[in-house]
């Protein structure tokens, strides 16, 4: 025994994704990386917008003393006024510098909020399909997961939300546009959420908390906008990232905001500034601060992201399969013909497709195409979805 | 009640430190920042060495596609391989980029290693005076500190730590040079430490793992050299960052590296790879680990720091101080005339001298200087450093 214990258990229970992963570079090694379809990692293809490496050059001639030098924990107040402003544009709320925390990605961002807020045991309802990276975030801080299935359309359950909650709720964490059905939840269902909350919120005399992980706010599709988290429901929070609308995921860029209303405010951020620190990120990365500063209307054309889910629509429909038209992000989360997702998805990887089995998004019966990837590669899979639907059908 | 209770309780006991930071700024702006002698932070003032720059303009214009994708959890294998290659040529051990794990600074890489080795309730045994963070990172991962006091010179204390070893101990985490002392422990300490640590290891049937933060390794003195603690014990792990010998802190950029004959490697190093990404990390910057793979031989101008520490310990000599020479880092840490050292260090700031109280750092009857600031604020603050000590002594 060397390892811990939890540490071993999540190893052995991730060990299914390795073992894809070994497949799917057996496969590539064998049939040629040009004839594998991969479709299993949610990592942007699209390269940045051209500003970002302009931006760089112009930042790397900077000769302004302490550049790369610890700046306040909650990042450059400059970055965090732009992203406030930012924030300003399309929400009614109204922030200031003050409630934004620069962060190492979303990921350090949900960790971030999370530490702040809960108590070792306390519950967290999170709808499913959903990121199930959520559940080690959880973890980290003693946060217990409580899944509460979507609708078959992945809209939220309100009522399903409603009876999950307890005395030991402390928040609802939703992530929209979805990871991995592209649901976009609608003002209606967020404002059915937000009437539930401050319902047991003074049922109980405690706030439940609402947080929104929103990387893919950026990337939807046919003229819709995601709505306010921060319209919708005061105790809130927004977390996100640069990682997938300039297609910087491996730069750790983000930041988490509360809302400007939020109940004992001073605490809160206070201690989301405390958790940045003592969480080990101390603050997010100067340089990235500095660049993203700039960047904040811009993003990838996200028109090449709808072409390709347009394209996967077309030929997935044809070939029968069963699913819903994503309205964002770059994931499609279509029904299984089998009750046994990881069997559909072995299923396909005899064709050299390599998807992820529902059941790891907590929504069984389907499986993921995330489509960061070229059209061609889409285009060439789709006789192999084809064959394996006709097989099982 | 809105920030979890061990939020709250960490921001009250954290409020001390807080209001000597908001008097610095009262001081500053009432006498002018010239006439404030600030050392209570150890955020380095000299620049990154010019080379840093020019890597950042080249790889700025560098077209490759995916440079700033996510890449392997554990970072990119040329710069693990480099970091490989650069502790093969001062340890007997030999490393391959397997063994490396690129984090998010020093601190991350703490977290990482802590959370794949402890489980809940574990010890940590910490030789005091030491980096007060260390307790943030055990309790985010339940560990528990043993806290161990070395000789008065900051030597380790041997026997102190071989009574302080139960079937809880898990680990010993040192940190060399030393935040707040400034001492280099000696190979022979690094020795004694190892056979205690082999002993209870066979004892209890489980290793016992030395973990060295060892950030300030390239900032020492007079020739001297930092032992490695792989040759003197199997079951170890080196974390460490750039922040300080490249001053580079607010780009987080670091590594861990864990012993290339560590039992259940495997286990061990997939842990750590896994804990990077559940903590929320996911990798360390893309940019600066390319960045930092061509600069692993270099550091600021370490004859700067000499030369300060020279100056202060010629001017707190003279003044009536007792101290311990540094060894290494930029730290001093005296001892304070009166017992009550956070009493001390009002006084100082009476004389608009800003330090900290040892008691902070596990050190009470001292206080810490952080002498990474230009030698005329060291000079300009010597007369006062004299005056308190003359109403004290």
């Amino acid at each position: 025994m060397s390892a811990s214990e939890k540490i071993r258990a999540s190893m052995e229970r991730s060990s299914w994704i390795r073992k894809m992963f070994e497949e799917g570079i057996e496969r590539k090694a064998k049939f040629g990386a040009e004839n594998v379809f991969d479709f299993s990692l949610g990592n942007p293809d699209l390269e940045p917008p051209s500003r970002v490496a302009e931006i760089l050059a112009e930042l790397a001639k900077d000769t302004t003393p302490h550049t790369h030098a610890y700046m306040p924990n909650a990042g450059f107040v400059e970055t965090r006024q732009a992203v406030a402003d930012y924030l300003n544009t399309f929400n009614k709320a109204q922030f200031t510098a003050d409630e934004i925390v620069m962060t190492v990605g979303a990921g350090g961002g949900l960790n971030v909020v999370l530490k702040t807020i809960l108590n070792p045991q306390e519950e967290v309802i999170i709808p499913s399909p959903y990121f199930v990276e959520y559940n080690f975030y959880l973890d980290n801080h003693q946060g217990v997961p409580k899944v509460v299935a979507s609708h078959p359309d992945f809209s939220l359950n309100l009522e399903a939300i409603s009876e999950a909650v307890s005395e030991k709720t402390r928040v609802v964490l939703i992530n929209s546009p979805n990871n991995p059905t592209g649901r976009v939840y609608t003002a209606e269902e967020l404002e059915g959420l937000s009437e539930i909350l401050t319902h047991y919120s003074a049922k109980f005399g405690e706030p439940i908390y609402l947080l929104s992980d929103e990387p893919y706010r950026k990337i939807v599709y046919d003229g819709i906008s995601v709505p306010s988290v921060f319209d919708a429901y005061r105790e809130s929070f927004v977390v996100t990232s640069f990682s997938k609308d300039l297609s910087l995921p491996g730069e750790r860029i983000g930041y988490a905001a509360a809302n400007p209303e939020i109940s004992e405010k001073a605490e809160i951020l206070g201690g989301m500034v405390l958790c940045n620190r003592v969480l080990g990120y101390v603050n997010a990365p100067a340089l990235m601060q500095r660049t993203v500063r700039h960047l904040l209307e811009e993003s990838v054309d996200i028109s090449i992201y709808q072409r390709r889910r347009d394209l996967f629509c077309e030929g997935l429909e044809s070939a029968g399969y069963d699913f819903e038209k994503p309205e964002g992000a770059f994931y499609l989360f279509p029904r299984t013909p089998l009750e046994d997702d990881a069997a559909f998805v072995r299923a396909l990887q005899e064709e050299n497709i390599l998807t992820v089995p529902g059941s790891g998004f907590g929504g069984p019966g389907h499986f993921r195409i995330a489509y960061c990837v070229e059209d061609k590669v889409i285009e060439k899979s789709l006789p192999g979805f084809k064959r394996v639907m006709e097989k099982y059908r």
